[in-house]
């Protein structure tokens, strides 16, 4: 049934189109053709030549002075810069000595012999070269020119192509099927971030999901076997940086698979589509625990690109004769651990090393200690009275330190000992790095699965109840199934993060399919009411097959993969962190009447009800 | 850069998953091998043999009988229909004269050896093999069953592979960007049927929109030169047959383009994707004036499939001494028209004829006098005693009369007499069909542009202002331009839409890319508030390419391609004609805790709140 045809090298971009060629196009090669090339004027010089530019380059045109052609070069010397003008002419040689090397078309020009200005362009509010130097809210409002620069050209483009090849691999090579699923459905459980939409029934609203899962799982029960959609999804998290109400998931699901079925695929998808420019990627990747994750980065995201690893120096504390060290460790997940920091006293200012302990102390209430390696190999610390001259060495050699090295060393709960010195970690290597150290390779992409996660965890704001780790559609861990009745805070999951970079590009797990575990999961152990997920619980008793799926975050994989600091930089209108378009200025004042059909109204403040007033 | 690869003739539906096969592949060169196979119980007899059945096919097993498989046979035997299995055993070839050849596997079944109930089904609310009988509210909520259905496998599949081979097209060979637009904008002008989402700016909304269009436009302007998207869209109709509140489009836009530049596009695009087993196509479409279309078709997308055009009579009609007749003929657009309905004295009933004549006057208040064609060859209406014999087989020989056609005839203004006569063609197709007559190839496929539509249309409610035909960017015939200042009403704009067997199934235009020219259209001749659309005027200003584009209505052209009458058959997830989910239940009521970050409350009707408070 399937008969893909022939792939072409290179798209043909002048199909159907008046150009001959595009400005990026012409070479050596070309010259004596007549050429038709339509694009913006970037530069123009004393009315004798223009660069003209398109999305694939630029073109030197040379503007005719002979009388014939005074038309046209009255046109081309007053037509302002960024006016659209349509140029036809010889492709030439440029004079010996003129070429230009940094320009993939600097062997030619074209001289122009006639052309027209499609459309003028009035004054700019700034000068287009300098644009990237303005305010972020300045390039945001006026999107549609900083669309026309070569970074955000270059990053739409990779993106449509990667996620092209990775339609191709997903359709074209491993047989799944894109399925579109509704984005008006209702609240999920726990659903606080979910944008409503208010229907013509009145009191019922439609509800924008965070994600297709519900909907990726009721495919695998009607029998889709493999389905794929490049999802938007919506999140309304009101003001967060970095964070889009809408963004874009590449969603995966698959029946009668497991875990390392996943990871492979994944492998395989994101191997197939890398672009040759920031590739090759080695697969597998590997894999890590959660705990060991916990434990060595003191994060579920560890960047592995450099070490620093969070050492546990619990058993050379142990025999310090201090009251507070002896305390702390007596906890039941009582624990001393430290990192080591290269260089640290040449690289990290004293203001920075306050800083950090202060960090530590505001984010995660945890007090933190320094230890520095003088020049003689000896230890300074408060510490180092209490520890002898063979309790010294072990520290030493159990956090391998050199001269000059700083420790950052904390006692107390593990997992907020963990954390705190996981982000020191990571806050450390931006300030070595700053300092100018060569940390991490910038080319390096160290991809990591993280496994083993618990399936649930306590409840921030009460403790004493359980929460899913990620969502209650989880399976448990096949070997930890006894354990979800007797002990659901010891059960991990089979849920798998993939992680690139220190940064979290997907996540997934292998679903209950069985309605008796996922009903127990739902109401005894999350003690949630079942009812709004009753036609998923149904649908779990008609013959639901074992099944598990993965998403990616496409605007995150792809920053990442352009080297970009912002997901704003990868898509093409985003909204501002409080969420709003400031091109269009969305989102905006409705009329009573435009609410009407929705019986619904806005509950003005008192003092804005005024203000509307007068 | 682009170095797209091997492209596989069949994708690998095998790969990652425990099963070796699907239960369509394995034939009689597969006898001897060991396979696993996964997939619902489609039938089981006697503890003997059972049907499996997967997304490709049904293979039949054969249940051991041995006591060294009394493990399996229990298993197998005991297993509800629709359960899942998970089977392995050895392909055989099945004992002579028991082939099916009706069954693509049915030369083969496998011997089982070991098998897993993955999951139970516990008892269907009906039998599945008659679900397609059954109430399509009983489908709907239980769609996850009914995707079980070959129908709507096939429908979900082709889909996914038509858009896939659109997606081959557009950008591997011909360069287009595949670019995500955001759902969440701001009310367009006019938008009335945009969806609202609160925001938590207080009074502010996020609105919906019912196309990409200003984005593509302001792609256009950023320099991505082509532009296609999948794209959902929104449209917020309250209860209309055969829509659905979100639905997908093919979304395109080219800068540098005419029209005629687009609908090659399109044919190759059609072309290239159309599946095998309902093609080919031939191009290029034929065209056709809006003019021509609706005096022969008495609508904007004919049906060209069968005959029965529509037929002017006036100049017959008008040296008839009939007072009536004389006075419509005088108006300036007033005409007489008639269709000839072959045979129509022997498909068509006298209570088919008197409904016909009954909804054109309460559909559009137009009389229609019947004209039938007796066995002898004279004609039998009250039109007939005022014809004298020359007019009787001058008025045979413009419709091309035979012995027992009946012929439909309405005097009156052109428009309403064009458009009842259209709407009358289709009905009588239906009802000559529905009685036996072969009228159209359901094979057949014709396509059709209708162009040179008019840019302006008087409104409905007070004609004597206008609205675009089709939205305010379109621009006006470049042979209208100087009209659009002296008469709009005249002006033809530079829109096109496409037609397939009498369905529109895209429309698109040239856009306008001259500001004032934009400015004018609004603000002069539309009378509407541009400020609104301030940030796509100013666009327009900094040098905005010539550009247009098209959209492509994808579940419609999905349903014409699988021949199914509605396109809630080729989506996944599909909402009811009132909007609701009935699976998950949405829209669905929510907490006014919910809707305290929105800042709004519900308008409950007195009684509502009364019913609420018992």
């Amino acid at each position: 049934r399937l008969s893909s045809g022939w792939v072409p090298r290179a798209p043909d971009v002048n199909s159907f189109v008046a150009r001959t060629n595009t400005c990026g196009e012409l070479r050596a090669a070309h010259v004596g053709q007549e050429v038709t090339l339509c694009g913006w004027i970037q530069y123009q010089r004393q009315g004798l030549f223009l660069v003209l530019r398109d999305f694939q380059g630029l073109t030197q045109i040379i503007i005719p002075q002979d009388e014939a052609h005074s038309h046209v070069r009255k046109l081309l010397s007053n037509a302002p810069v960024e006016s659209v003008v349509r140029v036809t002419g010889i492709v030439s040689s440029r004079p010996p000595g003129q070429e230009n090397l940094k320009m993939p078309t600097g062997d030619i020009e074209v001289k122009a012999e006639t052309a027209e200005v499609l459309n003028f362009c009035k004054k700019l509010p700034f000068e287009i070269k300098d644009f990237i130097k303005k305010s972020e809210a300045l390039r945001m409002q006026y999107r549609y020119l900083d669309l026309r620069s070569s970074q955000l050209q270059y990053n739409l483009r990779l993106r449509s192509q990667v996620v092209m090849r990775m339609r191709e691999y997903l359709c074209n090579h491993h047989g799944f099927v894109d399925v579109e699923t509704p984005t008006l459905f209702k609240r999920t459980p726990g659903g606080a971030k979910e944008f409503l939409v208010p229907s013509r029934e009145v009191g019922k609203f439609y509800s924008l999901p965070q994600s297709p899962q519900q909907f990726k799982q009721l495919l695998m029960i009607g029998g889709l076997d493999r389905y794929f959609q490049v999802a938007r999804c919506y999140r309304d998290e009101g003001s967060r940086p970095d964070r889009q109400p809408e963004f874009t998931q590449i969603d995966i699901e698959m029946s009668f698979v497991d875990q390392a079925g996943i990871q492979r695929l994944i492998e395989g998808l994101l191997q197939y589509s890398w672009p040759a420019e920031r590739g090759p990627i080695t697969t597998p990747f590997p894999s890590m625990t959660y705990e060991e994750a916990l434990a060595d980065y003191g994060t579920d995201k560890p960047d592995t690109r450099f070490g620093m690893k969070i050492v546990d120096i619990s058993d050379i504390l142990r025999r310090l004769d201090v009251g507070f060290v002896q305390n702390v460790l007596s906890y039941p997940r009582g624990t001393a651990k430290a990192i080591c920091i290269p260089q640290g006293v040449r690289y990290l200012k004293n203001k920075d090393l306050e800083s950090l302990k202060e960090a530590a102390k505001s984010q995660f209430n945890q007090e933190i200690m320094d230890v520095i390696c003088r020049p003689d190999g000896s230890l300074k610390s408060l510490l180092t009275k209490f520890l002898g001259e063979k309790q010294q060495s072990e520290f030493i050699r159990a956090l391998n330190m050199q001269v000059d090295d700083v420790v950052l060393l904390a006692a107390g709960d593990h997992k907020r000992v963990c954390s705190a010195l996981g982000s020191l970690r990571l806050e450390c290597a931006d300030l070595l790095e700053a300092a100018g150290m060569v940390l991490r390779d910038p080319a390096a992409l160290h991809f990591l699965w993280v496994v083993d996660f618990p399936l649930f965890l306590p409840k921030e704001e009460n403790p004493s109840e359980l929460e899913s780790a990620h969502h209650p559609f989880t399976a448990p861990h096949p070997l930890d199934t006894d354990l979800l009745y007797s002990d659901p805070t010891k059960v991990r999951s089979q849920h798998y993060d993939l992680v690139l970079n220190g940064n979290e590009i997907g996540g997934g797990s292998i679903r209950i399919h069985n309605a008796e575990q996922q009903r127990f999961v739902l109401e005894k152990v999350l003690k949630e009411d079942s009812e709004v997920l009753s036609h998923l619980l149904e649908a779990l008793e008609f013959g639901a097959p074992p099944h598990g799926g993965i998403a990616l975050g496409l605007d995150r994989l792809i920053s990442l993969i352009v080297g970009s600091p912002s997901i704003r930089d990868v898509i093409a209108f985003p909204k501002s962190f409080k969420g709003r378009d400031l091109m269009g200025n969305a989102p905006d004042y409705v009329t009573p009447e435009e609410l009407e059909p929705y019986h619904i109204h806005v509950s003005w403040p008192a003092a804005e009800t005024e203000a509307k007033k007068n």
